[in-house]
């Protein structure tokens, strides 16, 4: 189906889907991928992305070991912090799957802005102007992979030393790793996703002044 | 046509429609639009944003306000940069529209995070995972008003005094506005956006290593 699948469909079916055959997947596929995550906006259309496609074994174990440093650290605090909660949990076994067989899985597309990072960034505005650079082509890629049927999920985790993911990857000072998109066929499948009901999270003209509850819009209890 | 349009085209034409008519837009359309803004991932599926439908005139006219004051030292930057830049001049041309037209636009959609934002955001990791929870769900909007024909930009320059945004639109303290998306009936017409080629931007496992280039794949000058 791929790129015909409609938009409805593929961002009401796109989630995190982080069990991943080691199967390869071919570089035109992920490439097509990447050409779409390029038709996103971005701040002046300066385009300042850098996309890493990284399938070589000893450039995944150094990212993969960087994950593992933070999930130790990340991930028992999340342990705590989801108690029973069994949508929690099932969350936190599928990352830790992940970090895991991180080295194994064929492609980490890893997502990056050009140009010295604003040392502003305690400037809120400086800061989200810098990242709406390069989320919006990151939800493409994973909108794109979900249409071609590629498993993917979005982590900053293995990016917590950009100087340690900076010199596993060979990039200049100037080029900073903003996220690690690993890409490959899924061992589990897409499926409808369930979110917040939108009059919840949605304001009329103040904070605090919800819509009413509609039939036909909206949501369920958050899952993964 | 709306959410059925293919996602291959809803990306290749989605581009930022800064002229829009003041016509007013159905609160039911731009709902749909946020209800499929909320199925993009969030870190942790957190869903933590808030997003606020803005249609008073008067609030309107003071984010327009706030929008005018940074406008006038960045459209003047911009336009030294810019020089004879045909392109770049056309999209100042368009700012400018937006900035003059920005009280008469239907809907101002401000898309905004809950929790106080890390005040470590001098890491760079902590600052990318706060705004890849926000991002990928403005980016979800976009191409859902692209779908439905209505016309929308991505802006955070009406968001260059946290403060006084918050003011404007009743936010407390813990709530971020990230980024303002005007929303409206276009006066002009979507239509196939262009990029840098897919091979400039994409390296192979270390930075600086660029595939072939490859027909079928790419893209062209970069345009608005």
């Amino acid at each position: 189906m791929g790129l015909d699948m409609s938009l409805g469909e593929a961002m009401a079916t796109q989630r995190a889907v982080r069990r991943l055959k080691p199967d390869p997947v071919d570089d035109a596929v992920v490439l097509r991928c990447i050409e779409m995550a390029t038709r996103a906006p971005s701040g002046a259309n300066a385009q300042s992305w850098e996309w890493l496609l990284v399938r070589d074994r000893g450039t995944k174990e150094r990212l993969a070991a960087l994950y593992r440093r933070s999930w130790s650290v990340y991930g028992r605090v999340a342990r705590v912090v989801a108690g029973r909660d069994r949508g929690k949990r099932r969350i936190i076994e599928a990352v830790q799957w992940q970090v895991d067989h991180f080295a194994e899985v064929p492609v980490l597309v890893v997502a990056c802005l050009r140009g010295v990072r604003p040392y502003v960034v305690h400037w809120p505005w400086a800061a989200s102007s810098h990242y709406g650079s390069i989320y919006p082509a990151v939800q493409n890629l994973l909108l794109a992979c979900r249409a071609e049927g590629l498993g993917a999920a979005l982590t900053t985790l293995p990016l917590w030393s950009a100087t340690l993911a900076r010199r596993a990857l060979g990039l200049p000072f100037g080029v900073e790793p903003c996220a690690v998109i690993p890409v490959g066929w899924p061992i589990g499948r897409y499926g409808p996703n369930s979110r917040r009901p939108v009059h919840e999270v949605v304001h009329l003209d103040r904070y605090g002044n919800h819509p009413p509850a509609r039939a036909g819009v909206g949501g369920g209890a958050p899952a993964g």
